[in-house]
């Protein structure tokens, strides 16, 4: 069960084989990653309905000497006995099914089995709930080392039956009952986990049915954590060559969950030649789902990986990281595109007498707006000088190195904090590459207010504007990343009060991102705020829960040269910035048709600049990071 | 502003006050305890309200000089100008009037008053709850020093014109109206102090109204934690003396704000002979307020105060402990007469021959029911036999000296744990108080269990049987009280996955108590089971929180000999037991007609007993104190 590895990893369901190390053997002939396999034979149910139960030591089929530890910490899921109820309603039945469960997972234990698979078959399963839980939490040495998957159909048993009945009764009807199905099982899930805490050692094994549900509903699944799926032999149909395929959107779901690293499980009997096709389709699929997408690629690895925000003003940055962003194959192009037509305009200015033109580029790095500068100049026919400032003494040098031996006269490096530096002339066009993923959270309004004055009066801003962008989202796994990351000498919603970098992944979108600050530079302004406060609304189409909110943003270079890491107008190819997370304390849960209401604060005081946020509807989550007591950006 | 005295608590409104020294001196000699007044004086408002504020020096009246800073600390309630709006949707009147909002609270801090009050006038204040709340957090050198009293309407604007409208359109309508108006300002408080997360500094000044909302309204202002509450001077009727009284609805509501140690503050201008007068009214009503039911009287000082159950299997009780309990009027009299009846059952039993009835006293302690048995015997003219098994050795010397001095022949000391004691004769009666304040959570099960093989066949067991009962409750003061119990090396939940033992006070209850695990003794079921679980349903009545459980038990010692602490069913005058309460980690909205759904186990391992309890609607918190994680009892 390696997760990762660059094929994919299919395990195959033997339920009670006979001969579970013939089974094992036969499965790793198929190339078959794994087995799933029951722990109690099916045959021992009687003595657990009829009352309470007696004898315990027989039920266990497999016996642990079967197989070698090694094996069964490896290569075994283990599934629990599908009819269990621990939720039934007569208490001494109830408390029959808790024992046997018990039993069965205290086995799991002894084996040493990696995960455990048992059915989720039907909606508030408190008490099943409560038992797993318990069993993931307790002090190191007794907590349970498997994963739970908990089995969910993906439509309910009832909706898989309505769709063979008559549907006379009204299109309407049909499609809201259609709906309720679609939300239930998902809601049988969200109840489980829920009760549970969120618990991230329970992930979910989904039955893909043969009917799928709404685009919507897919990708609310796989916004979940979902660790495995369940590919019943019926799904596949057969080609022209007789082997086993699935349909189009079979097929794009499949793909879409071993992009979120889920594991296949081939269950059900034989429908073709050889199980040994199935695992090959899908093989085939695991490689059609890799990505070619250079930002999906440059992403890979780092999915739903946290990371703190840099920050540039506080921190120098080291060569690698300058290296990694100038490989950027559009940012710098569109730089070059936005200073070219700013030198054009420029140069059709009435005063343009055909003099050299000033460009500044305030943090510079290791020069990459020094060279868009320059190739601009050459483009547009404009003599130009270049300052080149730059806080960070390391980079500088490499600076120094370039002016000496390529660019000459035309730049003049100037090692200094370009909020302290005194220049002997005022530039026509002042360049900085100053954002972070969030727009202004890395203080480029405090840094470019502190520059412009060394801008002509008319002089021009590259970027001119930037705007943020917030869309609230659903993810139960970043929601365990950000928990995970409490430490021990720090208040427990520390980590809740702070933005984090991510490439988002596991997630569902509740709602498109809206803009939320805007700044204009120069700011002309004679009394210059930047702070901010607003109000967003975002209206839900499915019950879902509300985790956290995407950040983004827009920015105009020149006109209508733009970079976008918003989602919706995304600059193709680009890959500088993942989006930025603002966690949410506690997890919300929306249903369709509710606004989400959050209120967002950029604050400022003497020596720092911090957001805070809080949730107003549909229900209310306190202020987070107030008086940027746990994330703050230094000026 | 001294808290806790025999003496009402009464501040006098000065408003601004041209002359503050001279007020101040004229309010001490009215007998009034603290003044409240303006920060700024009002005739500079129009500055804040035409575009950005210039002067900033000049608003201040109260120069820090006029007062000793004892004083400034002591004596006087700083008023914040009751324009300021800033949550204008106007961003610069908004940004203006969090200048001035800013101002005024840096001032407060700067004189070193201890509350600042200023008013809550309409539905959410997203805005001002953040900039109140982010004074109150951060650092301990930077965080604010004074409470912040919210002053809150108990009826809004619109429902007091209402009050002189035509009643014409509908008595029904007229009720819902009046119902929502009567919900407005609190709902306008509950969204305030949700956004600043239930801080504790922020307390309510409750303006009083002059026609009162229903009972179940009052009784939810109850549940908050009021610090003051504002009396106008033209709610005071004039008495045939030409004194100042409240009417008597009035004066119910004002004794039990003073019972939730609220202060009081007289409002507006002189209607009567002397303002000392409503002051002597005030004191008056505080006197009153008083209680002597003796249990109130036993929880004086004790009003929700967090106290850690007792282990008594675990720890020995100290002597203090013995003496308190055994002074309970209530309880050992129903033992008495329990131990009569029953003793007078068995001596009208046919095999009975006028022989020696055995009692045997399990946990017998210093003697309390050794003395019942002795008595009742005398009462029943029945002969007895006592064995007092204890396993406290310090208790079984107070015992001992008595046998010697006292009982002789009647009553033999045994020093051993009921569990292992092997006794020479089974017993008749078998009394024991082992009884929590949830009825079973002092283990008394396991250990009438473990006892009853030294009970004849047809034995009786005093109590006989006994029954736990949860109610909700809404109570943002005990929800900060178990917050601050918060340990650094513990993680955040424990202290919320354990229960306390509490004199339940400041708290508002959801619904009526409902019956949750009932243990009978002797216990004649073949396969004893002690673990229980169950799901319980209250409905809600009105829109509150629900911040907890709490618990309590009834218990038949005898036939229908009874002792409860079930508020409904509550023995009079005994003080033996508080309530118990069972936290929740998240406080959950609740609406009138919402259902709550609480899931409740009490679960056993070899070593342990602890509950597990969780809320499945109207939203769901996870399972509390999963595996006993957090708290349990030690067998």
């Amino acid at each position: 069960m390696a997760l990762h590895k660059a094929r994919a990893s299919v395990g195959l369901d033997v339920d009670a084989a006979p001969d579970l190390q013939a089974a094992l053997l036969n499965a790793a002939n198929l190339n078959y990653d794994f087995v799933v396999t029951n722990l109690v034979h099916p045959r021992y149910r009687q003595e657990f309905i009829e009352g309470k139960a007696k004898h315990r030591s027989c039920p266990f089929t497999r016996a642990d000497l079967i197989l070698s530890s090694q094996d069964w910490s490896s290569i075994v899921v283990g599934k629990l006995s599908n009819y269990i109820n621990v939720d039934s309603i007569c208490p001494s039945t109830r408390e029959n099914y808790e024992q046997q469960l018990l039993q069965e997972l205290a086995y799991a234990s002894h084996l040493g089995i990696p995960a455990i698979l048992l059915p989720l078959k039907g909606p508030k399963q408190t008490n099943l709930a409560r038992t797993i839980y318990s069993k993931l939490t307790g002090s190191q040495s007794t907590e349970a080392r498997y994963s739970v998957w908990m089995q969910v159909p993906m439509k309910s048993p009832k909706a898989i039956s309505n769709c063979y009945r008559d549907t006379g009764n009204g299109e309407n009807h049909e499609d809201e009952e259609e709906k309720a199905w679609e939300n239930e099982t998902w809601h049988w899930w969200n109840y489980f986990r829920q009760v549970a805490d969120f618990n991230k050692k329970i992930g979910i094994a989904l039955e893909i049915s043969e009917d799928l549900p709404s685009h919507a509903a897919i990708s609310r699944w796989l916004g979940e954590p979902i660790k495995a799926f369940l590919v019943p032999t019926y799904l596949f149909l057969t080609n022209k060559k007789g082997y086993p395929v699935l349909s189009k959107p079979h097929q794009q779901l499949v793909k879409n969950l071993f992009r979120i690293k889920a594991q296949g499980i081939i269950t059900g009997s034989l429908r073709h030649t050889s199980m040994k096709h199935y695992q090959e389709y899908m093989e085939f699929l695991f490689k059609q789902s890799i990505s070619h997408d250079p930002l999906k690629k440059f992403g890979q690895g780092y999915e739903d990986y946290l990371q703190y925000p840099l920050q540039p003003l506080m921190d120098n940055l080291e060569s690698n990281t300058y290296e990694i962003f100038e490989k950027d194959p559009v940012k710098y192009r569109e730089y070059q595109n936005a200073i070219r037509r700013a030198l054009q305009d420029k140069s059709k200015e009435e005063k343009y007498d055909g003099k050299t033109l000033v460009v500044t580029v305030v943090g510079a790095g290791r020069g990459p707006l020094v060279r868009a500068s320059l190739n601009a100049a050459a483009e547009a026919e404009v003599d130009i000088k270049v300052y080149a400032v730059e806080k960070n003494p390391n980079a500088v040098i490499t600076l120094q190195l370039q002016e000496e031996e390529i660019w000459g006269d035309k730049v003049t490096v100037v090692s200094c904090d370009m909020r302290e530096w005194n220049p002997t002339e005022l530039t026509d066009i002042l360049v900085s590459e100053l954002l972070g993923s969030f727009g202004d959270n890395e203080l480029s309004p405090e840094c470019l207010d502190g520059a412009q004055r060394f801008l002509k009066p008319d002089g021009i801003s590259i970027p001119c504007d930037y705007t943020s962008f917030l869309a609230p989202i659903h993810s139960p796994k970043l929601y365990n990343e950000v928990r995970s990351c409490r430490e021990v000498d720090k208040p427990p919603h520390t980590p809740f009060e702070m933005p984090f970098v991510v490439q988002l992944h596991n997630k569902m979108d509740l709602a498109s991102a809206q803009p939320l600050f805007k700044f204009e530079h120069p700011n002309l302004s004679t009394n210059i705020d930047n702070s901010r406060y607003k109000i967003l609304q975002f209206q839900v189409e499915s019950d879902a829960t509300l985790h956290g909110l995407a950040g983004y943003f827009e920015c105009t270079l020149y006109k209508d040269v733009m970079l976008s890491i918003n989602p919706a107008t995304h600059s193709e190819g680009m890959f500088s910035w993942f989006p930025i997370l603002f966690p949410i304390k506690i997890p919300i849960q929306v249903h369709s048709g509710d606004v989400i209401e959050i209120h967002f604060w950029r604050k400022i005081s003497r020596t720092h600049v911090w957001y805070e946020w809080c949730v107003a509807s549909p229900s209310i989550v306190a202020v987070h990071n107030p008086n940027g007591r746990s994330y703050s950006i230094g000026l």
